[in-house]
């Protein structure tokens, strides 16, 4: 993401607000794409093409801007998505939460 | 976050709606971070804490729920990552879009 | 919400891409609201309090920068809801949509 | 919205969750018009065609499905904003916030 915004002489358009902004762009399309869906047919219906193949280009958009936004901020993405993970197991203890939704994860 | 997910039996939570629902909310949080910094600011206020901190826990909450829903859809997140950054690069040549901001990259 | 913003001075942060992330921010929360409910049961299960306040309030929150942000724009937002539901109500004639979910309404 | 979707037999798609998902991609076409813009011009760029009318289109299509929402859920709308901005006004009092962005508002 880095080379690709440096060769089109992007970088002066990524600030984190915008970024931001494009991130919310991509999960929209994201979210259009199973809007309409049976909840319980949407696995099995974004098995095959076409869907299967449009919730992978937009799920790559969303991570496409994540990383463009990590890097923005010089923040480790890798390091902050398993120290969280770390923290989560901590709030969320298995055998507390068992099959119990929380509010927040 | 597979593990995760499996020690507290909350993969039947996890539909694709529903984790969009929950990729959304942290978008959200992350959104919230940064809505009222003056956008010429950002990078530098978000440069230590607390923002720093809590910006990297909001990304990091995104990863998590996009990496779950790609489990889920049984989708190679990195692997579309490529793909559509390839196809990016054919769309957008960067001889003729050097240094404009593209409707839609 | 020009009142409360002016007697406040807060007009100074609410430019288009700044209260769009703050719309997000409620759009986020109203998500977490619902996101792990039954897709059949959310409707009973937000018949009553406390989930039937909070929903409430989340809604009247993005209505609240939905609106603001009309005022910003000068956009007169029920004229604009008036003409675009005609518009749909055209490209979507009953005849030939009953029953079906358009992929984009 | 709901003469619309009745004429259409659409009332069947419109759980809470489906709906939050619909609105979710609204605000993200929204954001999308602004995404790149300057933060500084947003508001004079929007003031002319085509960027008025689409931003006018987008936001109406983000209030169609709030209402639409409100309606399935039988929440009083109008009713809940003035609520939430009384109590917001109760919660910021303009003589201690004034000048001052608020973490949350």
């Amino acid at each position: 993401m880095r080379a690709f915004t440096d060769e089109r002489d992007w970088a002066k358009f990524h600030d984190p607000k915008s970024l931001i902004l494009a991130l919310v762009g991509e999960v929209g399309e994201l979210a259009e794409l199973f809007q309409w869906l049976p909840a319980d047919e949407a696995v099995q219906l974004a098995g095959t093409d076409p869907l299967r193949r449009r919730a992978g280009e937009e799920m790559a958009d969303v991570l496409a801007y994540l990383v463009r936004l990590a890097d923005v901020l010089d923040i480790d993405l890798a390091e902050a998505a398993m120290k969280k993970l770390e923290n989560s197991a901590e709030r969320f203890p298995a055998a507390d939460f068992r099959g119990e939704a929380p509010e927040k994860a």
